[in-house]
């Protein structure tokens, strides 16, 4: 809780962004280098992210364990691409009980591996396939540069690992949680997400196939929000995850791997927010709705709490809170709650009381414009429908920005100028070596290319050589 | 999913469980010594302890958070008899991102300190006071003999700390989270626990006074299913965590702990357990109610599944299977499920297809007397009150098991012989060397000071010295 006033987003995108999320005491600095302390605000938000994936995730058949934080290097080693992806970020256990390992233990950086192994023990046959469960817990990978929740050296995820007998069950594993991914980001969080595939430069280290969810922020720069992997026969092999087919004959799995983490809660934060602070999706608000009582003396605070009490009981169905706090002023307790993005205000004072209504101040709309009155007596069914506005509205707005800010470049020097302001989507051969010019005169990268393809086909922007698929340039978190 | 027959529990109890916890698929060995895969027939059992406890959590105020997983090695060097407690058992990483690093991170053991370090940074008045924090997470000690869930490097629990303003009030939290655990423990577990306090040699280290919830085994040992601690203002002085009271003057704070652990799920399987396997209290059960089709050909198979269709559809307040695998005869699948502990069994066969019947079978009492045939049309309200009893009859079979198996020894000899099949509940001076001289003696430690004393007074067990207060002493997992 503090006075002190944001940046502004147009004065410094990633101040605001900093600042805001101490002072919304979602998360804080550890005092371990490059860690965060995820807080009680941050991670009611994380669990109602969890909720609506978790149940997403049990409709569609998975189910949940849990899987050692401990691997043995050795595991790492035996997919080529995986251990050259992660071994510079590996964070190493050598003493336990006060000795000296005789083989290191590396902290998970993502668990294919020992999964993998396990996979290896409990399928036999293909009576056992598909093996599809998933972990909620945390990794750590040794990041150089951190900032809270988009990275940091430990971060909380879900990972979903899954074994199947045909490639064809895995490939469209792999889209069915690409496609939970998108339709909880769109759905549940407002985010209108991209879904694509990533560039061989930009895949999981060890997939044969990457797919991912694309965001864009507030600053026009992309975020990888969620992604989704198709892992062919790679780590199947590297584990020996085998099974005895309808004809008894001895064949590898198909695996896949998906996850989505706290990084998701930045892609909120730089979707939604404005410049008095965060802006909550309704639907994983925390607080869905705050009562804040209005008066001047004691005789008018005991008729006006009577009120809130009994609004506040009447919105039993949303998460609210009824702010009466005796030490502050209600202005205070309004940029409080602002900052703290929930999504509905209701105010009530003496005449509130005298005339039996309410006053509801949307957080999307600050201003009068936001503003409206209506009676106490209906007061859940118009809180219902408002917070209903207020979610498909964030959604909205949020949909319009992305589009205003993505254009289709005519030429490579229009490339290079659009990636500077926004999104470039463009007809790109595929080939690495355009990509890389492309990082290199511009810093964007491929963020993907989109499943969504309008058809025809034209230039490679950078080579010029004929392409059927356009790619998304920008510059990314 | 195996035939092999498990050990009965009098030919060898530790086997039983071994073999049990293996064949039921609850829990695995990890490639990682002394580690543990929860399997998510395991997970779905945790999942499900998990709710029941955060729910009770958070309707006395707590929230969730999540701190991070490495502290530094100094900070648990702060508190004098925590880090003696815990050194020996500790991981240690000494490598990130390739490097050796300045200061060794340990992988904790359990959070207080990092906590401590926050909560001094977030504490500035009593009005920020006080601070109700749980934490679900896992936490890693280094242990040299391990059993699935019993004792494991890494093991899976919740974490609460909390900050108080006054002794008295961290006391009563400290006493309100042991009553909550006990609550838990009998209500959704139907395990029934004896709360009491930890002698001086048996409590954590760093904490004024431990408090511990004790279950009875079906071998009759004992075991420590949950803790909440006064930590005193120990932890507070040691991570200097200050608040301006009232007066205006700076104070330290008083802080608790409290955690449960996957170590329950142990208590649970060697409280409830038999000899064909788990049985699991309805009321944490994956599933509670499996249903086994019966049929001779293909005309009776679809005549039962399109019953049994119907009845799981109408039995949907419950967590219910289906078990239609068609590979499989129902005696096989009846000794499946019953390893598995599921309470309630329903059978379809085409005479009950005919009769508009059911026949349930529970699994706390096999054979006929468990048995029962009900009309289709009133399902759900049976198999509503048959899960009730079970519950409540599982929780009364384990009370008198306690009973029968507590004995009250006249003599020190009495004593020793009597901790060797069960517990002893003696009056103790509450000296150490009386303790130490049992423990050498017999292996038996003291497991609490129950809460719910007797009164009266009479000579310790051991000195003779007047004591008011009787201790249990018994052998411990």
């Amino acid at each position: 809780m503090t006075t002190d006033k944001l940046p502004t987003r147009s004065e410094n995108f990633s101040e605001w962004y900093n600042q805001l999320v101490i002072k919304a005491e979602l998360a804080d600095y550890a005092p371990v280098r490059g860690c965060m302390v995820v807080r009680p605000y941050g991670w009611a938000l994380w669990e109602n992210i969890q909720q609506a994936l978790d149940r997403r995730f049990k409709a569609t058949g998975h189910v949940n364990a849990a899987f050692p934080l401990f691997i043995p290097m050795s595991f790492l080693e035996k997919e080529k691409e995986h251990v050259e992806g992660f071994s510079p970020e590996l964070a190493v256990v050598t003493i336990g009980g006060g000795e000296k390992l005789e083989e290191p233990l590396v902290v998970r950086p993502t668990s294919e591996t020992i999964i993998g192994s396990m996979y290896s023990k409990w399928i036999k046959s293909y009576r056992d396939l598909p093996v599809l469960i998933n972990q909620w817990g945390s990794v750590v990978r040794w990041e150089m540069r951190t900032r809270l929740f988009l990275r940091t050296l430990e971060f909380y995820w879900q990972e979903g690992h899954t074994a199947h007998a045909t490639a064809k069950e895995a490939e469209d594993e792999t889209l069915q949680m690409l496609n939970i991914y998108a339709d909880f980001a769109i759905t549940d969080a407002a985010v209108p997400v991209v879904p694509g595939v990533k560039s061989e430069r930009e895949k999981f280290a060890g997939a044969v196939r990457s797919t991912t969810i694309e965001a864009m922020m507030g600053d026009t720069r992309a975020l990888q929000a969620g992604t989704s992997h198709f892992l062919g026969q790679n780590f199947a092999k590297a584990f020996d995850i085998q099974f005895l087919d309808w004809n008894n004959q001895l064949e590898y799995c198909w695996t896949t791997s998906w996850g989505l983490s706290t990084r998701f809660i930045g892609a909120i934060i730089m979707t939604h927010g404005d410049d008095q602070g965060l802006v909550l999706p309704p639907r994983l608000a925390p607080i869905q709705v705050v009562i804040v009582p209005i008066y001047k003396n004691d005789e008018e605070m005991g008729r006006v709490l009577e009120v809130a009490e009994r609004v506040k009981k009447e919105l039993g169905a949303f998460r609210v809170k009824l702010d009466d706090r005796k030490e502050l002023t209600p202005g205070f307790k309004f940029n409080d709650w602002e900052l703290r993005g929930v999504p509905l205000r209701v105010e009530i004072g003496p005449k509130d009381v005298q005339n039996g209504t309410l006053a509801l101040a949307r957080r999307d709309m600050p201003g009068k414009a936001g503003k409206s009155f209506v009676p106490q007596a209906n007061a859940a069914v118009q809180v219902g429908e408002m917070l209903e506005t207020i979610q498909a509205s964030l959604f909205e707005r949020a949909l319009a920005f992305r589009k205003a800010n993505t254009s289709e470049p005519e030429s490579y020097e229009d490339l290079t100028r659009a990636v500077q302001k926004g999104w470039a989507l463009s007809w790109w051969c595929g080939g690495a070596e355009c990509e890389a010019q492309v990082k290199e005169d511009t810093r964007a990268t491929t963020r993907c290319i989109p499943l969504d393809q309008q058809g025809g086909e034209g230039p490679c922007i950078v080579c010029g050589h004929k392409s059927s698929r356009k790619v998304i340039f920008a510059r990314a978190y």
